[in-house]
């Protein structure tokens, strides 16, 4: 019965989906100039996508076999259906936004009106955040009905009959590691396209030549364009879907690593997440659905709130109903303190903290707050204080999202012990559809806001899409939060399934105060800076490679003055071959690590690794982004004059970017891959657990 | 017997640190104007300690009103103790590095040789050095003596019955708590004074002015000098007495929480860090005295090498001999899997990786390697990419020692248990007062460089001091790598110590698979970002202060033109009251989290608290302590000609200049203000853990 209603929640996001996606593409491009550039982005980041899943392809077939092979014959397949998944919400996600973008910027030209463009922003959105949820959902689902569910006393068929597996949660962890590798593939290959274009771009235009910020005569500046879908649509719905999945997933874990002999509350508790997973899907369509269809204001913000208010409020209200029913009737464990109800709460408690960080970030990285304004007055006194100045807030404003979910984990956990930190989780990515709907609502206004320059359209419409690029990046730092938020929460539950998968005693442990942990927590932390070096060098370098051609190109007569069309494809393709080329190392290193400390020095050296790496990178994950995020509006809040007698090339204005270039890679290169990263070695060591247990060298 | 040994070690240590210290203060001071400058210093370092003890005279008395009052009657005493001991040596320290400057100006002045020149620099070290060691070991055995040693059966007699406290163990840890308070005052308040001395001096000779660094026109140059000895001596002196005291400390509570029935072994662990410590305190006065008295070459870092190496092999013989007697003829713990050897090699293995990596650090910062190169080459491209670059480096530089310090971690343990991991620890702490005199050598170098300057001395007598300044920057980074290494262990030590206080089972736990801990976890990780972003806005605020001042003075006639001698003392006076206006609540800080964590959650949040604030705060310490190195020496391979076609004021120059002025909070500020941070707090859990155990809100 659960199963059927979470398949109809399904079947209505994707039906909304769909008929967003047609509304869209049948909507006019306007002039040709406009349809022409939409289509070389359009091309560009399929090219992009093409180019990349021939890599990840073959990867993806590799681990199957292995998996197949090694550890237990089905694993092979679900681990392919999980990569499928996620293929498949980022080639829509990417398809929905490189119409939507010109679209938007048309029904501007147009209407002339913030309410309707909006919506098509929006609509845009919905397409990427629909997909997500439904395509996360419908995949695991499939796996829960054709293996029935997990059987606590099922067997595994391993190569290796002495792992102790369970099938069906090794055919799940299995699942979320295709969703996983995917999603590492894409952050890492997306933030390294979208930042050596920007970065090149701002080389050549500012250090080597005296040219204005997106100048179109220069060559990189259409890479820009691209790599803003590549990164903040393709890359943003892959990790989110993880997120999401791997969330359902560790709730199901924990649910069968804490069954006891009570049938009736293991039934319940692996029930639980399902509901909420597809009850929240209901509420985003219906959030979602009503925003896109009621009569809009002029405050676009306000329309993107009522989607998260409606959606969430849906959630909340669904959870309840189901916890009631499903928890109600039957003799609950003793550590579900507040009864039937506690599970429910548990996941308010993350819903409220998803909300409090994003409020935090907004803090920290908006022109409205002290934060950033003090930042953008520092830069009096040079680059060298912009820099340290935003270190400072990058590094205070880890505190209070940190503490936020400290607490929230507290109370979860005193709610009803590890079961309760994952249903919290699952909370707060239960409507995961709007959050990335507006996520994506982001880079689509972007990309709008670029079409209407580079086509030289009014500055009526250009005013429009400012103001939904203002709103879009403040939703975009809320977003970077949520996603943080949910990481942690996400980790942490993978990491006490992780644990309880191979604790032999009652209450699962991880002795911290033991050599070989402390050992591996440490060595753990000190990746993460290895892994933020990797990316950040491979980031400036391929900035490099583009900037020698970007200057190369402007030296060819008639591009400098603008006579002649410079080539862009070259840079285009230039930005693919580089982040393709660097993709593999950093995306390998998430897989391999745990799996070489796991043969080496075990399962518990492991838990050490997971453990120190995950308390490093959430603080690291929100310095980058935020400290990025003040950065860049400092710059911003310089520029439309918030410094008295300080405007566009002013030395402060001058220092400002200084900070806005080193935020580039902070926030959109390395913050937003560290999650993943402790998201994919937790779920290897998940996934590979039966394996460390049973065997390691030392 | 062992006592009086130990006692005997000590003896030797304060005979030859009187000697040296009489030696150097009977030399000559050169010319009049060097004897000025000189006293300046010296009045200046004076004025600021004075100033300084009058706000810690405050605190340690009211902290120690505290303890004997809640805790036990006579932990208020040996907290003083403690204190005391880490006063007096930085007072002696400070002492002689202002009378060491000018002689070893003075002495390049009148013999122009270096290899007489390092000597009275050295010898200005060692009795730093010497006091660091000797003194830290006097209080301790003092109070050994006293109580006649550990007695596992002894019961407190505190303010609180309940507390089940062993009055020796709490007698041991004020100690070491006394002797942490005030190296975090010292480290807080040193960093600040120093570098907002510095960037001041930046700011208003490059920002605002065009006028080239350090010059004597400037008001703000001398409080730099004045730094230098605040932070590089007293700071530093403090800091490692602080490790080492605590180190020995933990040696013997872990000793005593591992106390099985065998009364043997019991005295053999906690009698053995005792031997080594003193017969480490001897191998450095042979190591130091010869290296004073041979017939010494013109390579200064061979010089240095020499104390080195003599001092570790004299205490690696020591410790095997001690080791033998101590325990080849008792029946050992089941964990010495190498028998007698199994400590002797541990304490190896902690010599070993404070070696290594140092010998990383210098890799990573020095000149002569391919990371700093990189990062010059890369400053034509403008300031926001050597700074990328330099956060590349920072970060890609934890692994390594890391890795090191992870490895010599499962090692130790793998020999005798989490008493090994304490005996590594010591191992590397044991010749401190070599080190602790090589890292003093640097900046006396560096003031006697400042002073020649100032003085018009000849260009050979600069070259001289020059060279020795080098060989101190090297020096100065290999010391970093030693301090970190070292906190890393005795942290390390110290969290399995307070574990196995409150743990009633068998083997000490402390469960990270729990929601309390892994909360605690994420919020000490938080902490560390906290208190960096707090150290580096005070570092800011102070300089911005200090900027606008010398900016009033160069404006009043005739200073600008060098007619008028600046108001140095105005300066001195402004960096005083802004370090000791602001060390007082990031110092309070370290001492009131485990307090407020242990009462409000119990004493495994604190316990969580302490594990995630050491992940994070090592490899943080390591990236400030390496990018700012590397920013500094980027900046230093320019000036001397690295870079083709860029020498000063060009370009690149300018851009490595805004890497230098970041790197300067980072390296002297913050990186070396973290490891005290975590020592104070784990030494704080650790005095309570009787408190928090028996008493928490939720």
């Amino acid at each position: 019965m659960v199963q059927a209603l979470v398949l109809g929640a399904i079947g209505c996001a994707l039906l909304l989906m769909v008929f967003n996606y047609i509304s869209l593409k049948s909507l006019n491009e306007g002039t040709t100039e406009m349809a022409e550039i939409a289509k070389i982005i359009r091309d560009g980041a399929k090219t992009f996508m093409v180019a990349e899943y021939r890599t990840i392809i073959v990867v993806v077939a590799i681990v199957a076999i292995m998996f197949s092979l090694f550890i237990e014959k089905t694993s092979g397949l679900t681990f392919i259906l999980g990569a499928t998944m996620s293929s498949a919400t980022c080639i829509i996600g990417m398809r929905s936004a490189t119409y939507a973008n010109v679209h938007t910027a048309n029904k501007a030209y147009e209407t002339k009106s913030i309410g309707e463009t909006v919506k098509i922003a929006l609509m845009g959105g919905s397409v990427s955040g629909l997909s997500v949820q439904a395509f996360g959902l419908l995949g695991l689902l499939l796996i829960i009905m054709i293996t029935g569910g997990i059987d606590l006393n099922g067997t595994g068929s391993g190569f290796i009959p002495v792992l102790k597996c369970n099938p069906t949660i090794m055919w799940l962890t299995t699942y979320s590691l295709g969703c996983s590798l995917v999603a590492m593939f894409n952050r890492v290959a997306g933030g390294n396209y979208t930042k050596a274009a920007d970065i090149s771009a701002d080389i050549v235009a500012k250090v080597r030549n005296d040219m204005p910020e997106d100048d179109s005569r220069m060559p990189n500046t259409i890479a820009d364009f691209i790599g803003d879908n590549v990164n903040d649509v393709a890359g943003n719905c892959s990790d989110l879907l993880e997120s999401f999945v791997a969330t359902i997933v560790v709730s199901l874990l924990i649910a069968a690593s804490i069954a006891e002999s009570n049938t009736a509350v293991f039934q319940a508790t692996i029930t639980y997440p399902l509901i909420l997973a597809g009850g929240g899907l209901l509420g985003c369509v219906i959030g979602l659905f009503f925003t896109l269809k009621h009569k809009s204001g002029k405050d676009p913000s306000h329309e993107l709130n009522i989607a998260t208010y409606i959606s969430a409020a849906s959630v909340i209200l669904i959870g309840g109903i189901a916890a009631f029913f499903t928890f109600g009737q039957i003799k609950l464990y003793n550590s579900f303190i507040l009864g039937w109800a506690s599970p429910w709460i548990a996941s308010i408690l993350g819903i409220a903290s998803g909300v409090a960080i994003g409020k935090i970030t907004e803090y920290y990285t908006s022109t409205k707050y002290r934060s950033v304004q003090g930042l953008a007055e520092i830069a009096k006194e040079g680059s060298a204080f912009v820099i340290t100045k935003g270190d400072a807030i990058g590094s205070r404003s880890c505190l209070l999202p940190i503490l936020v979910i400290g607490l929230s984990l507290l109370g979860s956990g005193m709610l009803c012990g590890v079961y309760g930190v994952a249903i919290s989780a699952l909370g707060m990515l239960s409507f995961v559809a709007t959050t990335v709907s507006i996520d994506a609502f982001g880079p689509i206004a972007d990309n709008a806001g670029g079409i209407a320059e580079s086509c030289h359209l009014e500055p009526e419409v250009r005013d429009i899409t400012d103001q939904l690029d203002a709103v879009g990046n403040t939703t975009a730092a809320i977003g970077k939060g949520f996603a943080i938020g949910s990481a942690a929460f996400a980790t942490v539950s993978l990491i006490f399934a992780y644990v309880g998968s191979y604790s032999v005693t009652t209450t699962p442990i991880l002795n911290i105060a033991n050599f070989v942990v402390i050992a591996g927590g440490l060595v753990g932390g000190a990746l993460i800076e290895y892994f933020s070096a990797l990316l950040t060098d491979n980031t400036i370098e391929s900035a490099h490679l583009m900037a020698d051609e970007g200057s190369r190109q402007l030296k060819i007569p008639g591009i400098i003055e603008g006579t002649k069309r410079p080539d862009y494809e070259k840079c285009i393709h230039m930005a693919t071959k580089q982040a393709l080329h660097k993709m593999l190392i950093p995306s390998l290193l998430a897989l391999l690590i745990p799996v070489i400390g796991g043969l080496f020095f075990g399962v518990e050296f492991v838990g050490g690794l997971l453990i120190g790496a995950t308390i490093v990178a959430i603080p690291r994950a929100i310095f980058m982004g935020n400290s990025g995020g003040a950065f860049d509006n400092a710059k911003k809040h310089i520029e439309s004059g918030g410094l008295k007698e300080c405007g566009k090339g002013s030395g402060p204005h001058k220092a400002s970017v200084v900070g806005d270039t080193v935020g580039d890679t902070r926030k959109d290169v390395v913050g937003v891959a560290l999650d993943i990263f402790i998201k994919t070695m937790s779920t290897v060591a998940n996934t590979l657990a039966p394996l460390f247990a049973s065997f390691h060298i030392f």
